[in-house]
């Protein structure tokens, strides 16, 4: 059972850390940990062999025991001052809880349930840790997710979605339709269509600019399915390149390479972020890349590690990345090329081997 | 200027609550305060004259100078952090803050950049109160939104979009690019399409049942249009309605009819709720309609103020609400019928008088 190896999982970190149980209230972990998708729950989870419990309110009985078939449900409305309750009614003494998403509001209305000699201990970013390594079925909804991109923009390729005369807006559009029509629950985030000298603005949101012959077309785009996100940038041109655009392209496919082949498991994230930065740099264009190299990708679409030039810490084999290295050159345009990755392979065996490449549209400047 | 005079009340209400300044992280506040629209930014509001600073990251620096012209703007990355130093060495000794908002780990960030003799005071809630009031500029973006929501329904019916053999996932896609095509910038939330028993759950979400002849049909969904939301639902029968939709269907009709005329300024929300609970209880089906009756509509889908059983407090002019009652037989079907209106009119003028209806799609019960 995927869920209960989760719960497994956070109970061993949980008890690692001196604490007796964790209230988990960020809908994401509860997700992560339960199956339970309701916009509504918090869960408790021991650090020993106690199955947790999950609270929601009465919208989501039947719901909750369908998704989360192997957990005490409590149909409480104030659901997590009640597991905080229930959690001291068990013995627990030192409840760990979500220091980053729980309010100041929030905490105080939490700490009117404890009673004498139990305590809540921030436990901030326990779950996230967790959430850091996919495990296969999260790879496989990954990959799922960015097949449906990959699909999504080799149509609109094909139908000549990419021309003069069009909006950026309608760009947008049809892509985020197209991604529907290929198994997407929903875009991943707004897509970026940004054309001409809008493609040098990094986020860009789509416009009524219109497509125009000799632009780049700058498009940054994911789908989701099962709560699971894709991210992906290309960036064509419209008709034939010219000399600077054909520069910078190969400066940020180049920089791009270098970063995919820099995600070893135990590389530095630092040093990850450099190995593409070091070829932007060297062409001269270090100043126009102003943004990290990289993000986490899964049921957020940025999540831990970030890849960036003050990030602490180290690739962990079975996170789900992304590259995406960028030269913008401010009223002319800019090019990005972002693929999403797994590092170290998809298995244990793979691990160590060059990163599993899961957006596969391909890289090579194409011109429309 | 509208976003000047909306400071000039926030001023007004953190003077009278004893404060000095006041720090607004939640991003909706901000935007309600400011115009800006950026996903990062903090802002600080005196309670005397002198201007408010917004703070952002380099991003967002011409974004920030474009949509708030007349703010000072600090770009930096630990924006609310630099916001509290600049209060406290402005002067401030009770600085406010977003309680409901910030985390207890923003909490301990943001105490960190406090210095001797200052404090940060909890005054959640204080910009949310404002909100609840909409301005004449609000008024006629939610009129934009309701109108959206209001021609693609009809295009969606003129079209014959509602029809045996369509799934409902097939319904929720041609409506919601149907409201593109009408202005709005996104749905306002994901669009409920509910047929047959489906109807009977409050808040079903779209699958790949099919619609049949003789089922209910219920919509719920709204448009965007720069920020603000609509929301509307209506139900439909796919062919001659039987005995039993007709009587709910009208039960409901009513119940909505006597909700709207109790939206009168100054009413107790909760004998808003009660007149139209009171036709529901009175046809035998109380115990169906287990949800409040309505909600504030704004630049958040649901915001202040709830109107439910439990409700304190009235009714403001100026409030933009939605009444929607429903009757929902468990594996049969349900109704529901929403409308968004404007308490007391859209001008001082007309303050006292009937509701401004903002959703205009007919309420008769359709027959498609």
């Amino acid at each position: 059972m995927t869920h209960s190896s989760r719960q497994a999982r956070l109970s061993a970190a949980i008890g690692a850390a001196g604490l007796d149980a964790m209230l988990v209230t960020d809908l994401v972990n509860v997700r992560y940990l339960s199956g339970f998708t309701g916009s509504a729950g918090a869960l408790l989870v021991y650090a020993d062999e106690r199955a947790p419990m999950l609270a929601t309110d009465g919208r989501y009985r039947s719901q909750a025991a369908r998704q989360a078939p192997d957990l005490q449900v409590a149909i409480e409305r104030a659901g997590a001052s009640y597991l905080v309750a229930q959690a001291v009614a068990c013995g627990t003494r030192r409840l760990g809880f979500e220091g980053h998403v729980v309010t100041v509001d929030g905490f105080e209305t939490l700490s009117g349930a404890l009673s004498e000699g139990a305590e809540l201990v921030r436990a901030s970013g326990a779950v996230e840790a967790l959430r850091e390594v996919k495990d296969a079925g999260e790879v496989a909804l990954l990959r799922l997710a960015c097949e449906a991109a990959d699909a999504a923009l080799s149509d609109l390729v094909d139908r000549g979605g990419l021309r003069p005369g069009r909006t950026e807006r309608e760009v947008r559009r049809q892509l985020e339709a197209l991604m529907l029509d290929h198994g997407a629950d929903a875009a991943s985030f707004e897509t970026i269509v940004a054309t001409g000298a809008n493609s040098a603005v990094p986020h860009h949101r789509p416009t009524d600019a219109v497509l125009a012959a000799g632009d780049f077309v700058k498009i940054d785009f994911g789908a989701l399915v099962a709560g699971y996100h894709s991210d992906m940038t290309r960036t064509f041109v419209l008709g034939q390149a010219a000399d600077w655009q054909q520069e910078i392209y190969q400066v940020v496919a180049e920089a791009q390479r270098a970063g995919r082949e820099a995600l070893r498991p135990g590389a530095a994230l630092r040093d990850v972020d450099a190995a593409a930065r070091a070829v932007i740099a060297e062409a001269g264009y270090g100043k126009t890349f102003g943004h990290g190299l990289g993000h986490g990708v899964g049921l957020r679409i940025h999540e831990a590690p970030g890849i960036n030039a003050t990030a602490d810490g180290t690739l962990l084999a079975g996170a789900v990345v992304t590259v995406e290295p960028g030269v913008y050159l401010a009223d002319r345009g800019g090019v990005r090329i972002e693929d999403t990755l797994v590092v170290g392979g998809d298995s244990p065996a793979s691990a160590g081997t060059h990163p599993e490449l899961l957006t596969r549209f391909p890289k090579e400047l194409t011109t429309l």
